[in-house]
């Protein structure tokens, strides 16, 4: 059996920790035996949501101190070298970890994972890819908030990043990616973003990826596309939009089914059957199923976690990071980096 | 009585042209006697929608050509001379409508609407606002897509009339606005969004606005704001974005309660519940309730009705430009930013 990957999980990140993160990395621990689990935080508080006994793959490290969702990402960074995700960020630059899990701050996040972890070889910027649920899967978003100073070598970059992450963790062949635009045909969008389609479609012909024109916010659920790239503002705005509009519409849900729960309570069949179709929903709109985002371009594996994140979706997300270093996404995105280079795409 | 409020409907635009359209403009002449309506189209076609006697409020006027949704904006007009949204233009130009209502080509609707109104004095550019369902009633996001080369001024200037226009048609006493960012932290967006929050804080301390600080993508749905204001790239994206995760988990929805209402079928009570819910749920996310989004900025009123609008979006659409024209939007949008250059605010 080859070694098992080693992973740092910060305890103290996101609005439900220590619980959930303990809960799961205790999860992923046991189910995962090819993983090795660091996590991070104050020992006292985070025994206190574990069993006595843990598994033999998931050890404890001690951090004195938290970054919290309100902190400044770099200065805390500074301010708090005991902060839990300071501490991965340590054990990640030593190499005694491949890769950081965290659902803290997420600028915090990117701030200790590029302090650890430097740029990967000819990478301009690091870009944040989310995994949206689609009606035919998964649509891979780049980036949703590294990146608002965008040039088109970026959206470049990212189309072949995303391309090797969707390939090798998502298991997609040969991935569709889309450029996001707001109207499909080749004049909308100004200048800019006609140079971008040029360059995508360029690398395309030469075969360096496999670009399949303009998309629209919409078509990120459609299940048309495996990846599309972006800015870091339109993208942010998407995944938190996407994110608010499930959430308005499940509350409506909910509070209409238990009207109608209510007007038919003589007939418990009723609130079964709302029951059952509500659990299938949630299985699908539940961000916890999708593990969590990784941070592209650096030579490490981080991975941030949602900041709601409950024990199922950190499980995910450790899970994410264990594929992620596991298969090489970096190799291989070295790999089509060097290609478009060699090719002249990426000039 | 006072006069009608005369409008021309475009009935060969979006996608249930000529039929939706001729319904829904029928509809509201019949519910709204102090509106005059010109229904625009092929004679024949929009005939053959209508009953043999139409209310006397409700005329046809004769258009000959169609722009469809994959003709080119601008070029179309020019070529198109005899289509049915080029002569609502020409009836708003030649001032013999108050306004105009059109479900088709966005761009086209844009072009022409430019084309027969000026920009109200002092405006720099358009904007299109787009009223969303929210958890507590609606909120207003400007711009949505007509914009995306955005200076400063726009975004101060789309607060000014997006506030006018919510105050006006939603009965919002003092709308408070929101700038869209990716983080609510004064430090976030980088130096232009700061210049812009400046601006807006700066015009709401003198008593212009009430800005309330930045909101990120899900606040929106949230209802703690009545307008948003940002770039129109990034409007249209989360416009689009929106109605995408809503169709899909309506999809993922119905197929669940189809698949429960199955395994439920010998009491028909469960089907019964669950027609009654998905009716709720459908009424809060049906866009039709919510009219047609106007054309911000233009000496005369232009309503962009959903592609996919159906008779009821229609007829929504036909009584906001009724009320965007009553209630003078356009003197309250002069007056404030008049108000914003007394007070100093628009520098």
């Amino acid at each position: 059996m080859s070694d098992p990957i080693k992973i740092a999980v910060d305890a103290m990140g996101g609005d439900n920790a220590p619980q959930a993160n303990a809960e799961g990395a205790l999860a992923a621990a046991l189910e995962a035996q090819d993983v090795e689990i660091h996590l991070v935080g104050k020992t006292e508080a985070v025994k206190a949501c574990l069993p006595e006994d843990l598994p033999p793959n998931l050890h404890l490290v001690p951090a004195k101190d938290v970054i919290t969702m309100e902190d400044h990402p770099a200065k805390s960074l500074r301010r708090k070298p005991e902060a839990s995700i300071a501490v991965c960020g340590n054990l990640l630059r030593e190499r005694k970890v491949q890769a950081i899990v965290s659902a803290g701050n997420t600028g915090a996040v990117i701030a200790a994972s590029l302090f650890a972890a430097r740029l990967l070889p000819g990478v301009h910027r690091p870009g944040i890819a989310v995994a949206f649920p689609s009606r035919t899967g998964t649509t891979v978003l780049c980036d949703v908030g590294a990146n608002i100073q965008m040039k088109p070598i970026h959206y470049l970059q990212y189309a072949v990043m995303a391309s090797a992450y969707c390939h090798d963790v998502l298991g997609v062949e040969e991935p569709r990616v889309g450029l996001l635009n707001i109207g499909t045909e080749a004049t909308k969008g100004g200048s800019e973003l006609r140079a971008i389609r040029t360059m995508l479609e360029e690398a395309s012909e030469k075969g360096c990826l496999n670009f399949v024109g303009a998309v629209e916010g919409n078509h990120i659920f459609e299940g048309n596309m495996d990846v599309v790239v972006c800015d870091g503002f339109s993208g942010n705005t998407i995944l938190k939009a996407a994110e608010g509009t499930g959430r308005v519409v499940m509350e409506q849900l909910t509070k209409a089914v238990n009207e109608s729960i209510e007007e038919f309570s003589g007939t418990p069949e009723v609130a079964q059957a709302f029951g059952s179709a509500m659990e299938k929903l949630k299985a699908f709109t539940d961000y916890s199923t999708y593990g969590g985002a990784p941070l592209l371009g650096i030579d490490g594996c981080a991975i941030i976690a949602h900041g709601r994140s409950n024990a199922r979706a950190v499980k995910h997300a450790i899970l994410v990071a264990r594929d992620f270093a596991k298969r090489e996404v970096n190799a291989h995105i070295l790999q089509r980096l060097e290609e478009l280079t060699t090719k002249g795409a990426a000039t």
